[in-house]
């Protein structure tokens, strides 16, 4: 096996990557956009959240957009669109995550500076997506109820390279017998102080910390990410 | 960006890969063991329906044994451990998938003689372990209802590389409104002729169909793999 070899070529490609999104983040302070980027397993609500969020701050007069990632398919770009806000679908083909250049591209003839709030939501994958920084200030890693509170310890660098857990589908919490003490506890024992919210996109819950918590980030580009 | 470098670099590996998956494949044949693995995202039910598999077959008295694969924790091998068959963990640590060279150390050790089945369940990714031939007869591909009826669209590859679907968390069907119909067009749209089954460890609904399914293939080592 030419292992030795990949890994050096891998961490080329990562310091490049790494480059380019400190670039990147620049580019953002200077147009005085913020960007969250959303980070889950498939089906934890990603696209679900992320509508509710688009359309809720556009209500609230903010500028808000989103990229989004997938490995085939527009659907979510399609989902999204229903909230009237600029959508572009970044199409990884056979990548299991997004990088910055794929950022970089999908961002090449947008106006940054009439934007407020830059989100991005990265391909479902809890391991890959860990080591590829994109250049947002804000890094939200998804759990859903119905995953199981086990998988904090399971996949334990998308949490350490995260900013705030969201633990998503607490109306199936009941159903699926998910305990929410032991969740938080795991996600605690891999990331000491992680800042964690709870919510249900369909019943409301928690939605409006949820709301703030974004919106005070972006109002003081400085957050107290401690629980 | 060395990316040529890279996707060269990544193909010898590959290429690695599929040469020792083929000498895995003979050594099973020989061996006369049928190794089966379970692909999903993380939280879909691969544990669950793993350790219902494993009990139930050693009550047919079928030989079992299981690989689990993970970034950290041996918490799977714990819960396996129950069925009171031999079970090893291999934690793969930032590795996002298992590769043919993990299984073949993971096994180096073991009397394949005496198995009839080996099962081994991959780390819980939708996208990368779809490259990586593991030598085993047959790849099952779960789906959990809660993570939505689009997945196999959004997923093609791992669905593509797998011989069967297994719809897993059929009794959170309507509480998450599930459309079964929707879903089995997204498996034939993806990959036509698919083998799909439903199911539900937590009810028994579809699990006889399924264990059937596992043990006429033994029986057999030739299946009709047609819905």
């Amino acid at each position: 096996m030419s292992t030795p070899r990949l890994v050096e070529v891998r961490q080329n490609v990562l310091k490049q990557n790494d480059l380019l999104a400190r670039s990147l983040r620049l580019r953002f302070a200077n147009a005085g956009v913020s960007v969250v980027s959303f980070v889950s397993t498939p089906g934890a609500g990603k696209t679900a959240l992320l509508e509710h969020t688009l359309s809720s701050l556009r209500e609230k007069d903010l500028q808000v957009a989103a990229l989004v990632g997938d490995l085939a398919t527009d659907n979510d770009a399609d989902r999204l669109a229903r909230s009237q806000v600029p959508v572009r679908q970044i199409t990884t083909g056979t990548v299991c995550h997004l990088d910055a250049s794929m950022v970089e591209k999908a961002l090449e003839d947008w106006d940054l500076e009439r934007l407020d709030i830059l989100f991005i939501e990265n391909v479902g994958n809890m391991v890959c997506p860990s080591s590829y920084d994109l250049g947002e200030n804000l890094r939200i890693v998804l759990l859903s109820t119905t995953e199981g509170e086990d998988k904090p310890l399971k996949y334990p660098t998308i949490f350490n390279t995260s900013d705030i857990a969201v633990i998503t589908k607490m109306d199936l919490a009941s159903v699926v017998g998910f305990d929410l003490e032991a969740a938080r506890t795991n996600i605690q024992r891999v990331r000491p102080g992680m800042k964690t919210l709870e919510l249900s996109v369909k019943t409301g819950e928690g939605i409006i910390e949820y709301l703030d918590l974004i919106v005070s980030y972006v109002n003081q580009k400085s957050l107290n990410l401690t629980t």
